[in-house]
């Protein structure tokens, strides 16, 4: 089925919108581009319900939190038109404002997906998570000794929300309200990249848009893809390589990533 | 004469303005370095003026589109001093907003030079362009079949504006109201990458600037740079690096670029 | 004491706050992610008191301009938190808003470091440099022959300020009012990549946010990691690797900087 997906993808070659931060924007358009899919990044308040139109998907990142409203436009503009919607809350629980208006928004808009991290995932639904800036805090992290109550969690905000959950971290957890992919590829050396988590909301968010009818499969696609395009690339570095080449080189993993390395490649089980 | 034009940019390292998107600024810059200028981005509307009249052209270009002002101001500022100023209409088409903004800006503004793929710069001046987000639609494509109307298209926007017109894309047309460049270099895979045009409308703007009695022939060598170092990366790349790398590696072959290459490499008809 | 320096900043890993230009805002994350610190960028009036809180260092850079009013805002609130507070005074001089709104920043906020070019920060204090758009002009450029009187000059910037005074370029300059700083590592390439004082301004707040009690050390510390890297980086370049691959070959050798490696390299007097 990841293999399904990854091959609708490159086939269907979605075009997807984001407002997303300035931070990483760049390495998303590229990421997009890789994974086949085509990026815009629009966010005047005057042109952004006919990008949304022009659009397949529409990918959210709460990293730029002055648009607030402009997302909130977008967003119901978005799941008016049944296009796929994704929201990333980023930095959600590092500042009041920020949790609030990521709060705002699940409230107003009936998102396909949100995926973040373990302590953004856990503030947004609960305000209990440990947000320590844009990185997820270690006491919120997924690890065997939690799993089973991890994604009994997922399960429930998945049913609450009506939208896939994908709390990613050094294991992935990506559910709907009755099932649970939770997945193994990736490499601890990602989290010294900014953005990759911006990279895979992006990359989610094609997945999503060419797999209308498989959503939790889409986006657990996007999510092993990415793990696995780590794993990749990792093997590729040169000993002085560090953080800066191994960003590129993933992205350059996805580009020559195929349908049949991924459903290879995937580690995961499903609960 | 392609030659003598970046022979003379190396010599000139003109100081290049740019109000641009921030999705692919960071590449424009490390782009105009790589080609021997000096890049500035500034778009404060009470400093603009200022950093125009320092600098010695100026790249105006509508990804950002919020900045539709300033554009307004800072192009007639940098048109009155005799600046070379360059206008690339982003996703002109995308929307009714950036369609009409950019007609404006081309009333408003005696532009030195206008870059954009084939949708754009048929939808800015007649309206029918079939722009998919930022990318140029299929059937405005110039091939072989349709060369010859494309020629002629572009010398009469070229003698309509005044400007340098340059519709990039497999082929590339670079002409005024006389001639026209039809320029065969590049790889297909450079439209994987984001930000090419951008970065080709800023190192336009430089090989302009530094050339003001050659406009034709400045423009048409920076098209030809752009797209030999695309050629000459590509032969660089390992099987296993993609669209993200291959991003890097034509800014590192337009560092190493110099006349004598450019003159060897360019592949081009004059009509 | 470099050594020390750098082996307590990979220790401490700080949160260190950007409010930067979008232009090398990427790099200057993946550089702090490399030396060991967690970037965040936030520049949104209402929430960038708590994001001032929950960092241990503020890197105001003046590339963008426009965020000028919540710059002072968040550099009086990490003040007043005893949080480290640098000052990277980009372009300064190359508009009159530009060197007033840095010369009020210096009035208004007790400084913990103040890193620039040497045109920036003759303009910032005496109103004469030569700022040519964000590069260093010729004339002010720091060599053996003028040596001695630039040393007396950041010293006595340093004791008007009570900051740490880094004036960068072929030879670094780093101040208290007592001891200066002379180093020598580096590269002349280094200044055909956009955004290297960009990273090292934010580098710099990490290492002195990491060692607040030994701030000259710190700083200049962080001006050896940046010139060694860029040196280690460069006998990692293939022939036809430019300015791109050497950017982030440079990221990259920082990241596997060791305390040992940086005591061996660095290349400095102290005055």
């Amino acid at each position: 089925m990841l293999k399904t997906c990854f091959d609708t993808l490159r086939l269907k070659a979605p075009l997807i919108h984001n407002i997303t931060n300035y931070v990483t924007t760049n390495d998303v358009a590229n990421m997009l581009l890789a994974c086949g899919a085509s990026p815009i990044m629009a966010e005047d308040p005057d042109d952004v319900a006919e990008i949304v139109a022009l659009s397949q998907g529409l990918n959210i990142n709460l990293g730029n939190f002055t648009l607030l409203p402009v997302m909130e436009v977008a967003g119901k503009a978005s799941a008016n038109l049944g296009h796929t919607t994704l929201l990333d809350p980023v930095g959600c629980g590092a500042s009041k404002k920020r949790t609030t208006g990521a709060k705002a928004l699940i409230k107003a808009i009936p998102f396909t997906a949100i995926r973040g991290n373990a302590s953004e995932i856990k503030t947004l639904f609960y305000g209990d998570g440990h947000t320590q800036g844009v990185d997820a805090h270690q006491k919120d992290a997924v690890s065997q000794d939690n799993l089973a109550e991890n994604i009994t969690l997922v399960k429930i905000l998945a049913a609450q929300t009506g939208a896939i959950i994908a709390m990613t971290g050094v294991l992935d957890l990506v559910a709907d309200s009755h099932r649970c992919y939770v997945i193994a590829n990736g490499r601890p050396e990602m989290s010294r990249i900014t953005g990759t988590g911006c990279q895979l909301s992006g990359m989610m968010t094609a997945f999503l848009a060419a797999n209308p009818n498989h959503p939790l499969d889409a986006a657990a696609a996007a999510v092993a893809t990415m793990g696995l395009a780590g794993e990749i690339a990792y093997n590729h570095l040169a000993p002085y390589e560090g953080n800066a080449t191994y960003r590129n080189r993933i992205i350059d993993a996805v580009y020559h990533m195929t349908g049949s390395t991924l459903a290879k490649g995937a580690d995961y089980d499903i609960y």
